[in-house]
């Protein structure tokens, strides 16, 4: 699979030149000066004695005397890095890395890529409660449906520092944040009939979040089709979808749901998922998300000439209308760090939405 | 307790120095600059799905696109923090934010301190084995004896990259150094009488580096006394040393031990474990290494007049002739991580220690 295929940047960067690109060492600490045997026994035997046992009488001193507070893990099991699969222990990393840069040129924030040699729930939620206490903050990434959830709904229960699931948050709050925007533009409102495909982390989280923030005609699909109240083969997170959305119990499939919308939401994983011909049944200045990566649901050069097509974005870099959570993930992070939020609300992503927005 | 007591340096650090010293933000990640949304389109989303793809298709290109490589795991419990004891889950990170700080400064080694929230040796060796992915080394550290190492024993089986454990092996390599430039200094050699106070990682370790290099009168004792052949309180670890040392069977304390012995050897992990009066039992130019943190077995002002103590060292930056794993750990690390050396052997240890001195 070429990712680069259909890019419309007439300068694209060419395979070499991304692994060219790559070869950079991304994950580096800073080195600090230690100048002298005096600062030695400052930083380290015997001075660092006095301050290990000043914090511990006094456990909150480890933000003050340690980089505990501003330093992240960003943990995946690599079940489902990108729109790629389960592409193992390894080969994951680098969107981990990239991450990590993004966190530290956006938000200041010092992100450890921690890969997994497990994909076990169970072990990794183990995994994550021991290597904690180093850490002011988790954020869970690319972790397969509906495991990410599960692990996520876990953790948030006994943790003392933030668990920020960016598929699920992240991507929900960029979403919001580019809707407000879209339907400010085309003039549209709240009564939107919006439809998203996909229901892992990224389409619970979104669907979550719509209905925070007051939009009320939303159905979501999976693979199956609409989900809705008549199904059997719901997981729990999909069940609670069914009872809060598609009021009128569409049982179609994407096609079908996608008629008379205004909003389209890919974050179905599945690239090329749709056609031209699917979005010639949307609305009238319709606003097509197509937002899964790195092969988007269908490329904006496909429908960019359609009459009924108001708003596209899509989730690369090198497309207008970007929606990544690249744009989220560092300040809301930061945010929740330096105002030591243990637990994530949706009047909080509502509030980043908007400043975004 | 003061750590700083009787330290002999005129321009001591107080404590207040220490404390402002130690706010420094130790462990922060270099930032990179991304210039444009072309950089971003190849470090991140789509560019980054190629790399990815092409590290699923051959998995040893990890160490070539990502920073796993010069990337290690200072992982501890808290069980047993330089002497300080096991003081929890927080107050031992300032010791290994500052082995962060050293390993980047002398050896250019990027090392992320994980302080675990588990106590529990399965639990530790299951938690070291699942984030190993990520990193291209591990360095055990402060985990209380024996735990330690059965966790070093069980990792080495299975672990695909180095496996650290600097109490036992840093220690045993710099004491080694440390002895062979004092036998140079005052013309003794291998058939010295040694005495070691401490039978736990660092006395274990240092015990048979000795042995592997040629020293054959050694006794080690721990604070029930002298370890040998009669004793049925021992651990396996002990049992080994029991088997190599102490051939005459002597079944004193440490007091009778030293009677008569060139070197002292303490890694006891006990302050102000002898006295002015049992170092005089020692044979003429004794070679006294007090090497337990912060507090010493003996403070060298209390026995440098002493007319037959021939050297003095200790582990603090601030006596002089320090004998401290510091020096060792950052260059033996890069060199196990440059040579993708999965398995330490004497041989190495004894070259290292050769080199040092």
């Amino acid at each position: 699979m070429d990712v680069e295929t259909k890019a419309n940047n007439g300068n694209k960067p060419c395979k070499e030149e991304i692994f060219e690109t790559n070869l950079m060492r991304k994950i580096e600490l800073k080195r600090k000066n230690l100048k002298s045997k005096r600062d030695l026994a400052m930083l380290y035997t015997p001075g660092i004695a006095d301050v290990c046992l000043e914090i511990k009488k006094n456990e909150t001193l480890v933000d003050k005397y340690t980089s505990k507070r501003n330093l992240i893990a960003i943990v995946t099991d690599g079940s489902r890095i990108l729109g790629l699969g389960n592409i193992g222990k390894y080969a994951g990393i680098p969107v981990m890395e990239s991450k990590s840069l993004i966190y530290k040129q956006f938000g200041d924030v010092d992100a450890i890529p921690i890969s997994l040699a497990t994909q076990n729930k169970a072990e990794i939620i183990n995994v994550i409660k021991a290597i904690s206490p180093s850490f002011g903050g988790i954020n869970l990434e690319d972790i397969e449906s509906p495991k990410a959830l599960e692990i996520y709904e876990e953790l948030i229960k006994t943790s003392d520092i933030p668990v920020f699931h960016d598929d699920q948050q992240g991507t929900a709050i960029i979403t919001l944040a580019g809707l407000i925007n879209a339907l400010k533009i085309l003039k549209k409102d709240r009564n939107v009939k919006i439809c998203i495909a996909g229901c892992g982390s990224a389409g619970i989280g979104i669907t979550k979040l719509l209905l925070a923030y007051g939009f009320k005609n939303i159905i979501v699909t999976d693979s199956k089709g609409a989900i809705h109240n008549g199904r059997t083969d719901l997981n729990k997170f999909k069940e609670e979808i069914a009872m809060q959305t598609n009021k009128g119990n569409l049982r179609g499939n994407l096609k079908e749901c996608l008629s008379g919308a205004d909003v389209f939401i890919g974050v179905s994983g599945v690239g090329n998922l749709i056609k031209k011909e699917d979005i010639k049944q949307m609305n009238k200045q319709a606003i097509v998300f197509a937002l899964t990566n790195p092969i988007p649901e269908i490329f904006p050069d496909e429908i960019k000439n359609l009459d009924n097509v108001g708003i596209i974005a899509t989730g690369r870099s090198d497309f207008p209308n970007q929606i990544n959570n690249a744009v989220v993930f560092p300040g809301f992070m930061k945010f929740l760090l330096k105002n030591r939020i243990r637990k994530i609300t949706p009047d909080m992503e509502i509030s980043a939405a908007e400043t975004i927005a």
